[in-house]
């Protein structure tokens, strides 16, 4: 991997472009329009988060994958991200004994990488201000987006001051809550829906051990999966790791039956009992932190002629548990910076042809999300989809041409994610009709079963 | 059926109620609540339609059923609107050749009602102001809910005075654009989709006759059915027929398409002979009538704590094609006073129950809408489809305990939604293992068909 700033040529300005969002993503497609030569005017509702912000490693993390590789390097900032970046080689999962079993998430040397958002977004910001052909405004939210006169109404969070503002191009990458996606939404004929699941979150601390150290494995996404619930951590650089608690809001083991310090404690020590003695701020983290909510969001169209396009969560949030929000957000940079290159200034046509390429594939990552959240949660503690998955590993060894594992084609390549999903979904059927066969490794090598693998393999081209 | 206002007795009044929206629904509802001894205050953002409003018989028609009497017959007005609305018994549908085929939709004496949707609206209004514990509020534009302090930003339309408004409980029936289901869109946790056909639908108008008589068949509703798009037409009192095409926005026959007054004339001629001549003003109507949308919106909750409930179309929006959008909300009022009735002001509880009783039949509505949409525009056109309808009347004849049409359980009864759904898919599972043997009606009769039949019956309770 490279990065390859001197592939993107610059052209003519033509015009302001708005760009409604400085998070990641904002950031991001910021900085490949101003490579084409535009100006940009970037807008961002928070302070400068480089001020006063909260202590690296403790906010949120994100896990990078090759297509968020692919979009960083795109802009030359891969190698700067990868310096803050940590490894992790697979997933360790932790049973309720503390016993640990790990599965490496593709071939050797395949890593996806635990990166802070906060950092990230800091070092992102950084490059946005040194580049010439972006102004960055922060403190202003949009209070409302007039699609017919082309206008934001602002308001400086500081000042107090509203102010009207027009746009000539509006890029709507406002997150999940999006303002500019509400205007579109109450136009006609607009498809929207905001889905959320049964079950929130809470972020919790596993504590450096001494000197700075991994209590736990460091290169390794940890899992806790047990069927209704599920406890996740990312390793941090300075010894600790981002915890995510993943919770039904009601039931017996849920946010509802768990009200005191006490009870806290109790259950931690009774299903994540490695875990407890890690956590020593759990019953402060516990009761301090939010608990927040987990949303699929699905919209079209996401363009409004050649004025106004959503991309990232504001045009497709999807739930975490495939580590693909933010990647598939970058990778609409990716995707619209090939659609700069081939168009120039037709914006209308530039839109349009996103929009339709883009819509089917984050359509598929927002389902692939919700179903590796069964598959993390709960299938990923069952003897048989652990042999599942080594026979599938064997399978892809055996005919690498014709079987990439699903993760891997998520993970690990950049294959449109509806293409993605049919193929795992194809594979899934076959290993459907394979593993009655299997009753442990060692059958794979048996004649019967690699007669009918062949046979299988004969149908995939 | 009889007209049951006694039925509701008279309680003590426990603080205000606030309803928005003055439709149909809205109407009802504050009767309802009214019965029940409560003081209501209702507020309607259009003027007073009663004043200068369209001709009678030239607005949107609506087809009343079973769900729908009962609901007005719930507040005793289902005699005043029977005098206005006109029996269809069945479907007339025309051919591309002015052919006509008669498909009755129940048994003998089972009638859907056209009636006009303005007239009603102003005869419910009549009886709501008539009311001695409801207040009704004019051009009443609902800016902003705010849940938390539980205050409404009304904009009084005539004067342009804003003003806040408190309220304790809140009923939002102000339609599918509801202002009140914006606000608890923005609430954590809530469900919600606006999804768009890709047809809009124009309406237009079938002449009186010389004297105001039916230039078509007047007790009937009446299709033409195309395949990719229809017309339907609903008589008015006057000898005229509202009509409505349904038609897509793109594609070869489409409103993109038909951008003349000669184009529309000779794709009207083409498709539709034998109405194209009852239509005069059908050149002026296409290009000055609106073409509008189909929406479906689904959401949840419905209810926010005990102090907001949706009911109607800002609850659960469906397209038109089942003609049960309004009968959907007006049994929402049933539901609603039988759950008044159990837990008197219990306002949580009923609230509560509402949703959950409520949402599953709803959603069913929506599905069964969308499914009859295919069927009227495609399958209705179908040989094999019409025997099939024919043999099942047979079935339903024969077997009277086991076997009721969907459209039957959907229109002629108050058999819960999702129920008819599910029961209505058994029944197409049995048609289609059926109707492989009948090649016409007399086969009914054969040996086999009646085992084969006997057989399904023996399985069902």
């Amino acid at each position: 991997m490279t990065d390859t700033p001197s592939s993107i040529s610059s052209v003519e300005n033509t015009g302001n472009l708005t760009v409604m969002g400085g998070g990641l993503v904002g950031c991001l497609l910021s900085l490949y329009l101003a490579r084409h030569g535009h100006q940009v005017e970037l807008f961002e509702r928070r302070p400068d988060i480089r001020g006063a912000g909260p202590v690296e490693g403790r906010s949120i993390n994100l896990a990078l994958s090759d297509r968020g590789w692919r979009a960083l390097e795109g802009v030359g900032i891969a190698e700067a991200v990868r310096e803050v970046a940590i490894a992790m080689h697979g997933r360790m999962m932790h049973d309720t004994q503390g016993g640990l079993t790990f599965q490496p998430y593709g071939q050797a040397g395949q890593s996806i990488y635990s990166v802070s958002r906060a950092g990230l977004n800091r070092r992102m910001l950084d490059l946005v201000e040194q580049e010439p052909g972006i102004t960055v405004r922060f403190n202003q939210q949009c209070r409302r987006v007039d699609l017919k006169r082309q206008e934001l109404e602002m308001l400086d969070t500081e000042t107090q001051q509203e102010r009207v503002v027009p746009y000539q191009r509006l890029f709507g990458v406002d997150g999940a809550y999006s303002a500019v996606r509400s205007a579109l939404q109450r136009t006609d004929r607009f498809n929207y829906s905001q889905e959320y699941l049964n079950y929130g979150y809470k972020e919790l601390t596993i504590e450096a051990a001494a000197g700075g150290q991994w209590a736990i494995e460091r290169n390794a996404l940890h899992i806790w999966p047990r069927g209704q619930y599920m406890m996740i951590a990312l390793p941090n650089l300075d010894g600790s790791f981002n915890c995510t608690l993943f919770f039904p809001y009601e039931g017996p083991d849920s946010f509802a039956t768990l009200q005191t310090p006490a009870q806290v404690t109790e259950f931690f020590g009774r299903v994540f009992p490695d875990a407890l003695p890690l956590m020593p701020q759990l019953e402060t983290e516990f009761f301090e932190n939010p608990t927040a909510s987990l949303v699929t969001i699905r919209c079209f169209p996401w363009a409004e002629q050649d004025h106004v396009l959503l991309l990232g969560d504001a045009a497709h949030a999807i739930v975490p548990f495939y580590g693909q929000g933010m990647n598939a957000g970058f990778e609409d940079c990716t995707i619209l910076n090939e659609l700069l290159h081939q168009h120039g200034h037709d914006w209308g046509r530039i839109f349009q042809e996103f929009e339709a390429l883009r819509k089917p594939n984050t359509d598929a990552m927002a389902d692939l999300a919700v179903y590796n959240f069964q598959e993390m949660r709960d299938r990923v503690a069952d003897p048989r989809f652990l042999l599942q998955k080594k026979i599938e590993s064997k399978i892809s060894a055996q005919y690498p041409e014709k079987w990439l594992p699903l993760y891997s084609q998520v993970t690990f390549s950049s294959l449109p994610y509806a293409e993605a999903w049919a193929n795992g979904q194809a594979q899934e059927r076959i290993m459907q009709r394979l593993m009655p066969h299997i009753q442990q490794e060692e059958d794979y090598q048996r004649p019967e079963v690699q007669q009918l693998l062949a046979q299988e393999m004969a149908h995939r081209s």
